[in-house]
């Protein structure tokens, strides 16, 4: 097996104990992106002499002379990001140390390429880029998920074995559940946020797209500027939603999350229980609100007026909308955060995760990125941001783990989330669910990358 | 001298140590509230009844006994608050156990009366309530502040030795610096807010008015849930901020706050430098901005419009005007107060505590409440958040201290800022501001209180 085909975590210790060496590793990387690339259009930007650069200086920290993907929100000293958007609809994005690139070159790691977008992060899909879409490794025809979707189809394709995504209303968890891997959100204000575009936000986060748990736990540590502890879940109180997180779900994602539940209460103990939180059916639209405004501050109406053409439709249309909508929704909107952080913390008081499937049904098309679920058929943008808003809405951790595959073929994803700061238990509970599925789901690889 | 008149720290140590009888205090205070208040009209609502049970349950706390007021903001179990309003915009308020009622009762204080407050909560003056304005005490043709004027003027009056305010855009400390008496407004999150009609605010506390930092410390460190430790300060580097903040003041005021501060430099010793932040010239319209909307998601135009003719013309059109505002607004007013917090985390790298004066003219006239500064005539409105916008939009604590009286015979008051989390070193900073006076105007009686 290449070296490339490794885990993270495998990648390192064989660069850290010299049984590799990280300048044929990374050359063997660029060429795998060269080779592999053009199918999934994942990676829209390298620069070998950079990231040669980065090995050249790399600090013998936990990520020494590991490639990995960063995604194209965040500004590097040679490249501002670009938001896979053809204009940018404020002041010029500019180079500098975002705190994801800091926090990987510090860990000695090497970014080894720019992963594509969704346009602007407003997508869950993926499906628009000024890039080009980027495609599922598991089916090309299909949207990775968005707005992350440049490092969830880098990980799947196996371009590489890490990236760094963000996620303000899932988007790091609609890669991860659409493309087979494992994405953490972290809790709100744990990983670093430094040279993010949306200065003042109080939902996004850096966060990593990897293969498994481990995996997170070793990007995610580097992300947060700690060495995330592992310990052994025993007897686990989990608590499941009444309602359409969990019933207006494709019946194929129901079914294998709800197996994954029982999986994973058979193999740490436990129990599973019904458990609703206040405000849920607002959740939706707040969280949209909410994720939605936190960059209104650069909008103006000269600036939108401003885009051409080659900015989507969509994004032009949802600029004009978001300039329309008055203070009173958003302060509904965190009146309904109020409630659900409070609700929340009473129901963490009885469960330790909450579990709900990612999205409500697998990877729609490209060509037209609808969902059919039991209650009728939607642009997949109109349910994802049900599944995955309260997260952000409130700053708690979630995680995504591949837990099984549809009739299709296409991976499923089961969505973890924990109380404000425990992070690492999500972990620790992830890995107990791969051991519960002898690893079939974490260590599947696309036709694509076999 | 009567115990009525004597600090909130001798009344309780007189009570804790046998040397007074509580409930004979309690009888001498509704009678000096019957006797003095029609002159100022501060306390709304006695309930001796209620006032002689909590004095009967009385815990042995540190306020054992201590009559105190609380503004009309803060729900009792016996009293919902009514925000000095005819009518209620929102769901109607109810009674319940309100954070500062629990602080207050757990404290071993009865609570004496209700305090009025300016309309909603929506102004610096106090000249507007349901229930006819309060007036100051140091002429009862002048407005006491608001919104907290109840507070201030019962104090002021000294119908009592302390009462517990809110603070959302200034609202404890303009009624501290009309009414020459001591008010903190302290860091965003330590003092109790439970039961507040504005659940998810980001800008108001509860925060105590009294004669001194001494009693301020005593109870603000009940609403803080923890004693607040006292420290004599050594050295001191004092920072002013250049600009309108010292400049645009009635010169009275500006030449009382310098010298308060030289005297205080010349107390502590240390240094006094000009320093700025970023941001400055928005922070006005940003605190206005986010303060006024966080209340917002009870607008709705069906409630603002069902408002009749008691409520005040100025409220109802502020609530109209405020369901037009967009959230773009907001979300500028959110990176200004993003701006504004860095920049601010940096100055206080280089300085101990802010200063410039707490209001920028000394009580105005209940019928014509404007204010001359050198840039003009504006209503009182206008100019004093300005001066108090800052530390709510940051969430930093501030004090706003006696200092002076003008040619007229008003008090005048310098306002102190400290990092978050400093309370304590506002009050220490008080302490030898105090000193440096003689103690000349935490001690200075208004004639109606002689």
């Amino acid at each position: 097996m290449s070296l490339m085909d490794a885990t993270l975590r495998e990648q390192a210790a064989a660069l850290a104990g010299g049984d590799a060496d990280p300048a044929e590793l990374l050359d063997a990387t660029l060429g795998r992106i060269q080779d592999r690339n053009p199918a999934v259009n994942a990676i829209v930007d390298t620069f070998p002499e950079e990231s040669r650069r980065m090995l050249a200086e790399a600090p013998r920290g936990p990520l020494f002379g590991v490639p990995v993907a960063i995604k194209d929100e965040w500004p590097l000293p040679w490249r501002a990001e670009r938001l896979g958007a053809a204009q940018h609809m404020g002041p010029s994005p500019s180079r500098g140390e975002s705190g994801p690139y800091r926090a990987l070159r510090d860990a000695g790691a090497v970014i080894v390429g720019v992963a594509n977008m969704h346009e602007y992060g407003a997508g869950s899909t993926g499906h628009i880029s000024a890039y080009g879409p980027a495609r599922n490794p598991w089916d090309t025809e299909r949207c990775p998920g968005g707005s992350s979707s440049g490092p969830g189809a880098a990980f799947a394709a196996r371009l590489v074995a890490g990236a760094v995504g963000a996620d303000g209303v899932g988007s790091i968890r609609y890669p991860a559940a659409y493309c087979g891997l494992t994405g953490l959100k972290p809790t709100f204000g744990r990983s670093t946020m430094v040279g993010h575009h949306v200065a003042q936000t109080t939902t996004i986060v850096s966060g990593p797209l990897c293969r498994d748990a481990a995996d997170c736990r070793l990007l995610g540590g580097v992300l947060f500027g700690e060495v995330l502890a592992s310990r052994e879940p025993d007897r686990l109180r989990i608590g499941v939603v009444p309602g359409e997180l969990w019933d207006d779900c494709d019946p194929e994602v129901t079914r294998a999350c709800r197996e994954a539940v029982e999986a994973l209460r058979g193999d740490v103990g436990g129990t599973v229980a019904e458990v609703d939180f206040d405000g849920r059916e607002h959740v939706l639209m707040a969280s949209i609100l909410v994720g939605q405004t936190e960059e209104l501050a650069d909008s103006t109406p000269k600036r939108v007026a401003a885009l051409g053409e080659e900015v989507s439709l969509i994004a032009r249309a949802l600029l004009r909308y978001r300039l329309l909508i008055p203070a009173v929704a958003i302060s509904k909107a965190l009146r309904v955060r109020t409630l659900v952080r409070r609700s929340l913390a009473e129901v963490f008081e009885h469960v330790d995760v909450l579990a709900w499937p990612t999205v409500a049904a697998p990877a729609p098309p490209l060509e037209n990125p609808t969902v059919e679920v039991p209650s009728g058929t939607y642009p997949a943008d109109y349910v994802n941001p049900r599944q995955a808003g309260i997260a952000n809405l409130a700053g708690v951790p979630a995680i995504s783990v591949p837990v099984a595959r549809s009739s299709d073929g296409l991976p499923i994803g089961l969505q973890l989330l924990a109380p404000w700061g425990r992070d690492e238990l999500l972990l620790d509970v992830a890995e107990a669910l791969e051991r519960a599925n002898g690893r079939e789901w974490v260590d599947a690889l696309p036709p694509l990358a076999s």
